[in-house]
């Protein structure tokens, strides 16, 4: 049996493992600098970042979505799917499209008007589902990211006024 | 004279006006759907839903930045840069660099450790300033939308809780 459940302070043990495990399929394992302490303040703390779903089958957990507001100035607002997991041994049984299911579900509560998302272009089965779902693909825009140095740098560049 | 400030509710207009002329200089004038309500609501009401900075060059206004807060469960929470745009007859005179330098400083100052956004693939200029501030581009990573018939349908596709 399937259940699909909103996350409460107590999954975040369980959220920061599924973290790792997805970082983990992505390649990436040591990116992951968040610790058990961080994701509960920012998700379960007086200012929420972000809100999560918990799949679970058979009572065991078995995959979570992450997500949160986001905002098109051509569309309004929507959600940004941060992550959306399925442990390895329990895919194929459609816990993947039931948890987006679900982060539609909480769109739809919220009159957000989409989902947006970003997926590695090796992960071919997720890219078909999506597909299949009718998501599209934009593929025109690359993105940026500025941390570290970068932005401290840059944070630094001027006052806010300046001649 | 360059001055950098916060947008405040009676920017709605001239906000609404610069989102259209980004639109056209991005080629996608018709993919334009708010309004000066909605911006008004969204930005301005009682849970903004982005925060805005307006460029001015000797008191005219010359471009503008708008964002909100993102979250990556490998970096902790950040900032999300919807639109950057700076009008074509007031460019090159690093104000596009000063608005980016604005956003970097609200990142600084509500600890937020990232700046994400996306850049469309011809956009060269764009792309080799934001190369020459330190960004990475995400290029292994596609995004995905999903919106309108197909968040509905798939939003309608299981009861949270199914056997």
């Amino acid at each position: 049996m399937l259940t699909i459940r909103t996350a409460t302070v107590d999954d975040v043990p369980v959220i920061r493992e599924l973290i790792s495990e997805l970082a983990e399929y992505e390649k990436r394992p040591e990116q992951v600098r968040t610790t058990e302490a961080v994701i509960s303040r920012d998700g379960f703390g007086k200012h929420p970042e972000f809100s999560a779903l918990i799949a679970e089958w058979d009572g065991t957990t078995a995959g979570f979505a992450l997500f949160f507001g986001h905002y098109s100035t051509w569309r309004g607002a929507g959600l940004y799917l941060e992550d959306l997991f399925v442990r390895p041994e329990l895919r194929g049984r459609g816990i993947g499209k039931a948890l987006l299911a679900g982060v539609a579900r909480v769109a739809e509560q919220q009159n957000r008007l989409f989902i947006r998302w970003a997926v590695l272009d090796w992960n071919q089965s997720a890219i078909a589902m999506y597909g299949k779902l009718g998501a599209d693909f934009l593929d025109e825009w690359r993105t940026a990211l500025l941390a570290g140095e970068s932005l401290k740098k840059l944070s630094e560049h001027l006052p806010l006024t300046r001649t």
